[in-house]
């Protein structure tokens, strides 16, 4: 079937490869306004106080500079997700280093830097907690003292240091205990990592009439940008205009608001508009990082390797605010269970505050985390109930009708195939494990998310078609799906597409790039376009034919009939002189996915939807003096539904798994006293090009009933397993490490304490 | 009726009024890109001349220079409207003084400017033409040596100095003049105006990817300035992007292509944003100036009033390229003809070429020239057979029913009514002519311009409406008039109501900002997108309030059915949470109207769709000494339709008759050998707030059947008038002046021959 298609299926290029590639590209950086200003923060130089005076006089005396503002220039005191515990500028207590105090406008960002430098804070210090055990501890420093007094969602469950407690509760699982032959007990740490995207956060605001204000910025969502900065300065979303620029890299770290924010209350002080872009040790040390957290694992298995009852417990260390993180805890819990048969489930999930900057929805949040532990946790077991992994899994898996842990019934489960393909890529049933060389697998599930697309499409008078889509392109290439999606439906080539995207004002509502869904939805909401304008189109061509509307078809940007044909840009040119122009609109909302709500308790995120399957499978050689990893060959299969672009399909692929290579291996926000050790790029060690491996994908297709053609979202799941896949590989070679990343250093001190 | 409605016919303040009158407002001389570079152009200082040599050498040294472009720089030779005789830069020869022959592009318009000066150019003068008559004659010099070699539309007739030569003929027209009682043989001539808009052309242009660029600028028509520099540029039309920034001013002179391409090929040659202001010199010598026009009419009528024949010709001068010449040509037999039952009708346009600065499509293109023919003679007629003109003009006028000189039935004919009411409101029947003091009267009927238009409207979650239209505010008040029928239509309020428009990318198709077509057409496509809207507003409001769909309501955002209600917010934040979000399009072009064919060769402007009617009546005291008028008091009774802003229509009332006072009193661009010599706006003398009568305005509203709750076009009428009736009145107190303007000086010289 899919040979018959013209456009989805092909390996084409993308529409903004070309200004990338050429640097004609606007980015969020290169973006400036004539008579612009530019913004610098003031940040906290300590994790925890009580702000006793702030003197501003020395700072405005500073050269060049034009305003200096603080939280009293902020109508709204807090604002957030789930919990209202942001703020803009600290009102009078900060919560970690490098939380913003006031922000300097001036002439140049170098002026704007040295007058914040300028400012006098007097701090009155408060016990600080940087660990989430401790910050459980019954006399911890509270983060957040007044925490229930915050708004929040009527959902969570706040208490103490904790913002969310939720639980996933399948079963009785003292029962499935005690019918166990062999409990295993593990636990597990993970590392607090940087999304890492090439390009800092940068906005320009400008407020253009009475109140009304436009942010030029390189957020990945525009109209929660919108609606947030409406809340922050207490206006109308209608008065808060948002346009992306081009983007430099998202992977969820500019979801929420980096900097636009500050330039919107800069440029209302100053009356001119004012720029602002983080610098790399800005990134490093406050922007939204993954959570660290900390998992423990009880799992009882029978002696034939049926898992009967899974026990879990994930602390969540969402930093000094909870941000993404009470999502983080519900979800970890699907993830946790697995896209295994349980019988019996009691999962907790804890987001816990600490006195370090706000975390963040890193791709695929909570996945890279869970599937560490949980995919661990299935090697050990395996090995010590004397099973190959492989098979121990396949004895587990969901299937084709099976109900998932939260009670979601799932169909067309292709995890088989993706394990089986996996493992034979590797070379599974041949490897030779231990002695320095050796192969791991892991497996897991992901979501497609949901949420509302809405698309405008016009074709012009030369048959060039132009989308028109809320939704901004982040550099995954998405757009240039949904584009496909497009092109293919309406029988057009994909050169004919050009975009229009991601204005608050402009385009339509879209739910945003975010949660592997872009090309999914947005090419949903063409294909709801394309049944309007095709209409159209063919009651156009039928009397200009004379051939019935119904016996019409129209292939490649022609519209044909018996022996009869006119082009589309032909009827376009017609309808524009003659039926007031050939638009049409389109909307999409994936329909919810069942799940059994008494499953779950204080659960923000209850399903999978048009659930992914995928496995890695990785080979090797840990050096046994060292403890230096060397990669010798990685591969995914993953279940993409259908692959509208193979290319860019394999373009994430290869970036998910390097990205997971870093989180596995060398990547780590490094904590002392509530300060960034190595808040830059010499000693936060991002694998660069040299540390990469030969990544091989196999693209499995098991069509999704609701996305565009089949598709499944693909954009989050090749971070979610490298870490357990190459914890699975080192513990194969050499030692088992179970706090990541798994370092030379680790492996060297385990290998020693093993011996 | 009209009471019942809450949005239009109400004098609501315009969107835009706020960033204008506070200074934030964008407009094109405003919008500046980081990294501009200036343009500048050489003209020719001759009217008529082969280029025998451009030296660029010397320029190419000046500071600040970083491209020189020339004709070989612009991939098309020629294009234009009707004919393609329009050069970008002069290909070898000039045909007007301010042609442009070469562009310079510098760090600044200062640099840039004194580079152009710099440029050498040797030419060999051509014998040149100034006046339309000589240039009929069978030995002219041609401006046009080659014009059967241009590209043309198919109905256009050349010949010699001729761009086109159109026929209006009705009945046997010999036969009228025989059947006669009197002949009148009368002969008109008029004056060149510039629309004196207040912002000059401006536009920056940037080439953003590999073969496309976008363009900033005050354009009335960006669909057609994308398509025009498509043309000439020789790129598809889908890489050129046309926004436009805030305009200040149109009024036709902003239709055609101003600075546009040459900025956009000299963004080209420097590979640097450009930007391009034109001068007021540059504007008053070279820019889209009303044409001046020779009319000879020839009128039978009966002893009792009645008008038997009409024969005419109008002779326009469209400068050194026809422009929309063409068009007046034709529809001036539209006008010539007037808003009268007559039986027999010949009427001819000509369109001639002289060597003078190309001419455009000011206000009401024809109107004022070909009204002020008629309506004069129509007072001389009266005069001629002792009848009041009043009188002799309700003897003649249209009624119901009645077949229009092209063919078209009209219905609805409010013309008696506005007569009867200027007359009333000016005290026609208690007037006192002569001895320094008289009352004219002149009426006239103009069309509301057809053309397709589509606009995208959104509905965001909190109730804010978002109309996204192709069609470009030029300051008219317009598009709040649009917005106040999308507001009534959907049941919300004008504060509700955001606009985004004229990008064309962005926007859908408009047929534009022209022929008084806006508020009419746009208005119109607002109202089918509504009904979509309606559709799935009461579809998702019915589940909700247990009430079935067909029994809702909205009103003022708010669904009611029965005694349970919610508010439209509500539905669209709902709509956004589980159904793609509320978004529709909606398009409109105007039915055609029908007329004969067989009435007419060559005429491009056939009919006058939804036609308005209107008359305008003026008190004047003329000092004998000084031939001074002094306009006492001025009405001015227009059938608008509905009056969808009274406020908005007023002012156009009133800025349209000052233009009008202007082109009947003052205003004139003075050639002397091919030079314009009063380029500036102290020897132009544009009417100035001090000159400003009181203008009255009385709104009639006579429905049309195609418009926004009948609503007709309102934009253009009130420019067409004032010179016939200024005349007229003028005559009644003095002395009969037929050609414009009606100085001071003529009048003196005028009493003084009658004397």
């Amino acid at each position: 079937m899919a040979s018959d298609y013209k456009v989805v299926g092909k390996s084409l290029p993308r529409f903004d490869a070309m200004g990338k590639v050429t640097g004609r590209a606007i980015y969020g950086t290169d973006f400036a306004l004539p008579g612009m200003l530019h913004g610098k923060l003031c940040r906290s130089t300590v994790p925890h106080a009580r702000i006793r005076a702030l003197r501003l006089d020395k700072a405005r005396q500073m050269p060049g500079v034009r305003a200096i503002v603080t939280a009293a220039d902020v109508p709204c005191a807090r604002y957030g997700s789930f919990i209202k515990d942001m703020e803009v500028f600290a009102l009078d207590t900060v919560r970690h280093v490098g939380q913003p105090i006031a922000g300097v406008v001036a002439r140049s960002a170098a002026e704007a830097e040295a007058a914040a430098a300028a400012i006098e804070i007097e701090y009155e210090t408060l016990p600080a907690v940087f660990d989430v055990e401790v910050a459980l501890q019954a006399n911890a420093p509270l983060v957040h003292p007044d925490l229930l007094g915050y708004q929040a969602m009527p959902t969570v469950l706040r208490q103490g240091n904790v913002s969310n407690q939720s639980l996933l509760s399948v079963g009785d699982i003292e029962a499935g205990f005690a019918a166990s032959d062999h409990i295993f007990t593990n636990r597990f740490t993970t590392n607090m990592v940087h999304p890492g995207y090439t390009e800092p956060r940068a906005a320009v605001a400008q407020w253009d009439r009475d109140g009304r204000f436009t942010v030029w910025s390189n957020t990945q969502l525009p109209f929660e940008a919108q609606s947030t900065l409406a809340e922050i300065l207490k206006v109308p979303a209608a008065q808060v205009r948002v346009i992306c620029t081009v983007i430099g890299g998202g992977f969820g770290g500019k979801l929420r608001l980096g900097v636009e924010h500050y330039v919107a209350v800069m440029a209302k002080a100053c009356g001119r508009p004012v720029k602002m872009v983080t610098t790399t040790e800005e990134e490093m040390a406050t922007a939204y990082s993954r959570q660290p957290v900390v998992i423990e694992l009880k799992t009882g298995v029978s002696r034939d390797g049926r898992i009967l009852a899974k026990q879990g417990r994930i602390i969540v260390d969402t930093g000094a605010t909870s941000g993404s993180g009470v999502g983080v805890g519900s979800s970890s819990a699907l993830i946790l269970a697995g896209p295994y048969r349980i019988p019996n489930i009691s999962i907790e999930g804890l987001a816990v505050y600490t006195n370090k900057a706000p975390t963040g929805s890193f791709r695929a949040p909570s996945g890279p985390q869970a599937n560490f532990a949980v995919e661990s946790q299935m090697d050990i077991i395996a090995a010590g109930i004397g099973l190959d992994p492989l098979e121990f899994r396949l004895r587990n898996i969901l299937r084709d009708g099976d109900t998932a842990p939260n009670g979601q019934v799932v169909a067309k489960v292709s995890l088989e195939e993706c394990l089986r393909k996996a493992a034979d890529a590797i070379g599974w049933s041949q490897r030779r494990d231990g002695n320095g060389r050796g192969k791991g697998l892991a497996c897991g599930w992901w979501t497609t998310t949901s949420g509302s697309s809405g698309v405008y499409v016009k074709i012009n008078p030369e048959g060039k078609v132009v989308m028109n889509t809320g939704c901004a392109e982040i550099g995954t290439g998405a757009l240039t799906g949904a584009a496909q999606v497009l092109a293919e439906a309406l029988g057009v080539k994909l050169d004919d597409i050009d975009i229009v995207s991601a204005d608050s004002t402009a385009t339509p509502f879209d739910h945003g790039a975010q949660g592997s869904r872009t090309a999914f939805a947005v090419g949903n909401a063409c294909i709801n376009a394309v049944e309007k304008l095709r209409q159209q189109i063919f009651q156009a061509a039928a009397p200009k034919l004379g051939v019935p509307a119904e016996g019409l078809s129209l292939v490649d940007g022609v519209v044909s009939g018996g022996d009869k044909s006119i082009t589309l840009a032909e009827i376009a040119k017609a309808l524009q002189l003659s039926g007031g122009g050939l638009i049409a609109h389109g909307t999409f909302i994936a329909p919810p996915t069942p799940y059994d709500p008494k499953r779950g308790r204080n659960l923000v995120i209850t399903t999978l939807n048009s659930p992914s399957f995928h496995a890695h499978a990785v080979d090797v050689s840990v050096d046994q003096e060292t403890g230096e990893i060397q990669i010798n060959d990685y591969v995914v299969a993953q279940d993409v539904g259908f692959a509208i672009n193979p290319l860019y399909i394999e373009g994430q692929i290869e970036g998910g798994v390097m990205q997971g290579i870093g989180q596995a291996l060398s990547e780590e926000i490094v904590y002392r006293d509530g300060h960034v050790a190595n808040a830059n790029l010499t000693d936060y060690k991002m694998p660069t090009a040299m540390d990469a491996p030969r990544v091989r994908s196999i693209l499995v297709e098991c069509p999704s009933e609701v996305g565009p053609f089949g598709a499944k979202g693909v954009g989050e799941p090749p971070v979610i397993e490298p870490p357990a896949a190459l914890a699975n590989a080192v513990a194969a070679a050499a030692c088992r490490v179970s706090d990541l990343p798994i370092t030379a250093e680790k492996v060297v001190r385990h290998m020693a304490m093993a011996s």
